[in-house]
């Protein structure tokens, strides 16, 4: 079936959380992402690490969030399209939608939320010979599993948060962990730096900076990653088997800029209640601009529900805007709608 | 210490969330309730019920989700006056507030974030002889312990949701369970009046409409109820242990509605960031109104949020308003402040 009653953007936190409230509401929903996994950034960037601050967990793996988030939607039978890219979205003369992706196909809805996270998003490369050759067969971008590294000589790029921390996961697990990082200064937490450093005196690691990479060498495999003091321009071999490279990321709108979409900058605004400038299209999460703004996940959450419920009374305007709460239910979501309050519910 | 950075006024799940999030941006934080527990209505009116909608959690029951959140906050130390009502609340000539509480004690706060929930909220009583003497001895107004009721024969009063879904949850628990119901018809969920129906044409249960209490008897301990059915006026006599009155909730904003804040009905009016018309009071949860306001959980959290990091601003002006994300955080909260956005960290 290629209509749903909402369509949603983005398969990330967010979105999936958009994507509950709508079961929530007795709607179908399609989710459509080009990652090939839920999750977004999550998935695709660190899903090995902890998140603290999202409500009730004091602390939960993201990869595991977005497990349980994966579960709890389950019951409303979403339908993912993943691997596939929103390309162009119109809405049709009886005021619902119709997407085209990048795979041709055309998925119809009464409502859409888009929950685009930071848009498109892709690591920054490093231009250098060997990347391309290596990429995917030691050289990645980031790390979706630790265990691949143990016993392994690992070469980290970079000087941000995400090459320092990765670089104190990995000292336990590598071989041997050599970062090298353009400038001597580094930009993580001042925290993290020191206890790198610490690292570093007591010999676990080698830090070489200001080092960039010259290139990558090897036949079968990635064997050797010859690096350059880019102040003395003297090079270095280093003997290694993987290769972390964190030297950022690029995002941007992609398609969506083109859909007619009020933009602030690359985000896309919308109202107090999460509606764009065309009705019936909703956004929520870091895509989404309004007044005071926060990108947390835990936003993200309220503005997905706030999303979902307005997007509700789109598909089907005989709901009440006001959900209810999911307390009152007996049975678990997806067998029965939530209606009442618990206070003020009298005999 | 009397002062802290913010004062929280609230200890429901919404409150504990923005002491979190205070937390997080290192600032301390005092949290002032009347209710014994942290936990606002999940604590006091219904702990074992499961709550769906909070993400990440496909089920979670309610005095479970409170607890994480307290393991969630405790790393920032906050403090906690419970047993105690906020009855008043002045801005002071420097900008910063005093709160005075029903215990006479003084608090002091550079910013101020009222999660007061519905507000002062009381079981609504039924008034009958007996009542008022068996009150905490017999006559409860919410289930806190499910345990407690087991092998006893318990009369549920009321017709609404939490009613008819009590019976069902203490059928299984109870000697006997009968709900009187002063109507023929009820206000829960159809599918649950439906359950709660087969159960008594199984014999498993007694209903007893249209009838009320007349009065309830016992010598040391609650022993008996005589109930009346309202269109003959005809007695009965119940042998009882227990009574479960569940005739609704009255709420209202006590203390808060004489400290100048703008109101909408009973809720306070707040800003898209969360403020009240006095500057560095702050407002979130379901006593907080703006348009497009939704009472749940999930949108609750990401108010507090949004509270929290203004609030914070105020409190030190040398912070940004944007926190960061926590995922960035090598060590768990409290150890250090999360300041650097994952996305565009370059080497």
């Amino acid at each position: 079936m290629a209509k749903t009653d909402v369509l949603i953007i983005g398969a990330g936190p967010v979105g999936l959380f958009a994507a509950f409230y709508t079961g929530m509401r007795d709607l179908s929903m399609r989710i459509v992402d080009p990652l090939p996994e839920p999750g977004g950034q999550l998935t695709a960037l660190y899903p090995e690490k902890y998140i603290y601050d999202v409500a009730g967990f004091p602390k939960i793996r993201a990869k595991e969030l977005v497990k349980n988030q994966v579960d709890q939607l389950a019951p409303f039978h979403p339908i993912y399209n993943l691997n596939e890219r929103a390309e162009k979205l119109e809405k049709l003369a009886d005021g619902s939608f119709s997407l085209i992706t990048d795979k041709g196909n055309k998925y119809e809805a009464a409502a859409v939320i888009i929950a685009g996270g930071v848009g498109a998003f892709e690591p920054r490369k490093v231009v250098a010979p060997g990347i391309a050759e290596f990429e995917g067969k030691g050289v990645q971008y980031a790390v979706k599993n630790l265990e691949m590294y143990r016993g392994k000589r690992v070469l980290v790029m970079g000087g941000g948060d995400s090459a320092v921390d990765w670089v104190l996961m990995l000292k336990d697990v590598g071989a041997k962990v050599t970062l090298i990082h353009r400038r001597d200064s580094f930009r993580a937490h001042a925290a993290t730096t020191n206890q790198m450093i610490a690292a570093h005196d007591a010999g676990e690691i080698e830090i070489l900076t200001p080092y960039e990479l010259r290139r990558l060498e090897g036949d079968s495999k990635l064997e050797r990653a010859v690096v350059f003091n880019n102040a003395t321009q003297e090079d270095k071999i280093l003997e290694i088997d993987e290769v972390l490279s964190m030297v950022g990321y690029l995002s941007k709108l992609g398609p969506i800029a083109e859909w007619g979409l009020e933009l602030e900058g690359s985000r896309i605004k919308v109202s107090p209640v999460m509606e764009t400038n065309i009705s019936g299209i909703y956004s929520c999460g870091d895509i989404c601009a309004y007044h005071g703004k926060l990108k947390l996940i835990a936003t993200g959450y309220g503005e997905a529900a706030i999303a979902a419920n307005h997007a509700a009374v789109i598909a089907n305007p005989s709901l009440k805007f006001e959900p209810g709460h999911s307390s009152e239910a007996k049975d678990a979501p997806g067998t029965k709608p939530a209606v009442a309050p618990v206070v003020g519910a009298d005999d």
